[in-house]
Parts: C-alpha cells; structure tokens; sequence
C-alpha cells in the first residue's frame, strides 16, 4: 500500500512520475491534454490513467480547468522568476534578454510535455485561468523591457526602441518552440536554445555574437547555475 | 426565398458574409471554433448560427472536420501560391523572402478570424486533415528554401546556410501573427506585415533595409499586385 499524501491510500504503486499523487495526476492530464485535447479529456480518463479513483482526484484539484491552470502556470513561473533575477542583476539589457531567452527555450524544448500547445485555447479565457494568463504576460513585459533596454543600449542605434511589435519579437522567437515541437515528430535539436536566445537579439538588430559568456554568467551569479543551459 | 446552390431553399436572408450557404457555414465555424473551441462546436449548433437545417449543412460538409479542413486549408493555400510564384521569379533570396514573409503576415493578421489559433489542435493528426498539415509543411519548406538562399547570398555570409532551426525562424516569425492576435484584444498593427517582413530577414543576418521597394515590385510581378500590401 503507497501512500501519497491527502486522499485515499493508493493499491498499487505509482504509474507516473512525480513525488506525490498531486504530480501524476498533472503529469497524466498534461498527456492527455496535449495529445487528445482539452476538451475531449475528461477528469474520470485522468483518474483511470493515474489509477485513482475520480473521488480521489477531486481531493487534489476542484476542477479540470484546476489542473490546467497549474499545469500552464509552471510553463511559465520559472522563466518569469528568471526574468526577475536577470533584470535586477548588473547586466547590460542584452545580456539579461540573451541568458532569459537561452533558459526560457530550453526549458521549453525539454518539458515532458508540450503544454504551451495549449496557450491558444478559447478556454483560456475562464476565470479560472486568469491567474496564468496573468503570469504569462507579466513574462511578457519583462521580455519587451529587456528588449528595449537591449535596443537603446546598442551603438547601432538604428531600431526603434518604441515600436511594440518589434520589441515582443524576442517572446515569440522563444515561444516558437511550442510549435516546432507540435510541427515535428523529433525532438528540437539540442542547441535550440543558444540558436533562439541568439536570434532574439539578432532580430532587433543587435549582435549577440560576445553576449554568450556573459549570458552564461549572469545565469550562475542570478542562482540559475544549477538549470544553467550545457548547450 | 432565397437560392444558395445546393441543399434546401432558405427561408430567410442570409446572416452572414459569402456569397453561398457553404460560405455561410464556414464563416459562423471560424468564429465557433476559434471562440468556443473546436471540441466544444457541434454541427447543430453551426447550422443554428446559420439559419439553416442541419440537414442542410450536410448538403455541403460530410464532417465538422471537413469543415476545418477547408478553412485552415484557405489559411496558407494563398501563402503557397504566392511562395510559388517568387520563388520562380528572377529575384534574390532575400527579396522573395520578404515579399512572402509580408504578404502572409498581413493575410494573417487582416483574416477575419485567428484560425492559426487551431494549428496546435491534437484533431490536427486525424487522416481528414491531412491535406491541410500537408500544405502548411509544404509552405514551411517553401520558407526554409528562400531562407537558405538568403543566407547563401548576402555578403556577411557569417550564417551557417545548413543550421535548420535558423532557417525555420522566418516561417516562425510570420506565424508570431497568431499569437499576438490571440494574446491581444487589439488588432495588430497596421505596420505589422512589414515589421515582421523586416525581422524574417535580421533573424538570418541579412539586412533588408534596402529590401522593400524590391520586395514591392516583386509581389506586383507575380501577379500578387491587388494584394501587395499597402502599409
């Protein structure tokens, strides 16, 4: 008999990967999610592919959308605890936009599961979400204020510093992971993260070719030594 | 009583733009999927948007998935036969790349609905969509080719002509449209087609500066002139 924190004692051993039943359950509902949908996943199918009963799911998570929320709300907070590191160090706004991009891809191309195939959802637009739909674009603004530091820092100095559309360019090169995941049946390639952290400077037309071991050590001294990228 | 081609005779007005039933039916879909989810959409419930019979929808659509074939198909079978055609014009890589990264991303933003939204969508792996994914790789490949003769003709040449995850970045950036819409209750810019033409190009280090006036003249040339843009 396993026991696994609130609910009923488990009868057979875990299925999934994760500490408690808490973690399966997210990790067999991120499966389903992104494999047969949102929608067409019930909470009785998480259960079963967990091994719980339905009753036991609901000590854990109230509702589906529950889950969801905390499923999407972790694709997003360790970049934007990230982003807060990097934006207070003393580094120059390419550097720290370089070093978030490099992490934020990484962590992207690496999860168990592609989970950012969701952020287009209708059902985003449920109360109940709007504690994720809150963080991401918080991640959002530190982006775009990285990107201007970024851009008024640089000598060429030709790019606008003002145009919003071009200053949410380096967001959207990083969340381009989500889709070459969704595109592809292999994995991105290894060095994806130094390629997009790379092109996130590049395309406001300021040259990251000196930035990568700056970038590397602005990751160690923000404490992010330990997810550091080895790409 | 109005006629509209195959199936009943209507009864009433039609509610919605297009000049057919089918095209009524296809327009009330876009907005039910990408507003209530595709999952979440019945068929009853578009015919009812319609004013028709269910009956009569399947007059003109077997499925609900042959219906999101035929929409998402619309959005890229226009970015193909434009990538078609400057890819056989006498244009420089860079050229024909900016030509199409412009004219897509302004077809993407402008498209009265966001159906790139849908592109993630697990439904997208069932064999009725398969045209669909189909045509939109093709457009990706179409991009990634412009890409490389892009880098393989601009002067740094500092570029690896053979890195894949660089040259998908400008197919990425154009369909960065989609997100912005989603993410956004805003309409894009009015400045967004070229903003985005302009990044396709830095991200591979290729100035475009001197680009546009090109980039003009060679959508005319392939015939895409009433659908040049104009910002």
């Amino acid at each position: 008999m396993v026991t696994t924190g609130p609910g009923r004692p488990r009868l057979t051993s875990p299925r999934r990967p994760g500490a408690s039943a808490a973690e399966e359950i997210l990790d067999a509902a991120a499966e389903l999610f992104t494999t047969q949908g949102f929608t067409a996943t019930s909470t009785r199918r998480i259960a079963r592919d967990v091994g719980i009963r339905q009753a036991s799911l609901y000590h854990h998570f109230a509702t589906k959308e529950e889950i969801l929320e905390a499923l999407l709300e972790r694709t997003v907070s360790p970049a934007l605890a990230a982003a807060d590191a990097l934006t207070a160090a003393d580094v120059p706004g390419a550097v720290a936009l370089h070093a978030l991009a490099w992490f934020d891809s990484r962590q992207l191309a690496s999860a168990r599961w592609n989970l950012g195939a969701l952020y287009l959802l209708p059902e985003l637009r449920s109360p109940s979400l709007a504690p994720f739909v809150e963080q991401r674009r918080a991640l959002r603004g530190r982006y775009a204020a990285l990107a201007r530091r970024a851009v008024l820092e640089s000598e060429g100095g030709d790019r606008d510093g003002d145009d919003a559309a071009l200053l949410d360019l380096p967001f959207r090169i990083v969340e381009s992971v989500i889709a070459t995941r969704a595109d592809s049946d292999e994995a991105p390639s290894a060095d994806i993260g130094r390629t997009l952290a790379d092109a996130a400077l590049r395309v406001l037309g300021v040259d990251g070719q000196a930035i990568e071991p700056h970038s590397r050590r602005a990751l160690a001294a923000a404490g992010l030594a330990d997810t550091a990228p080895t790409d």
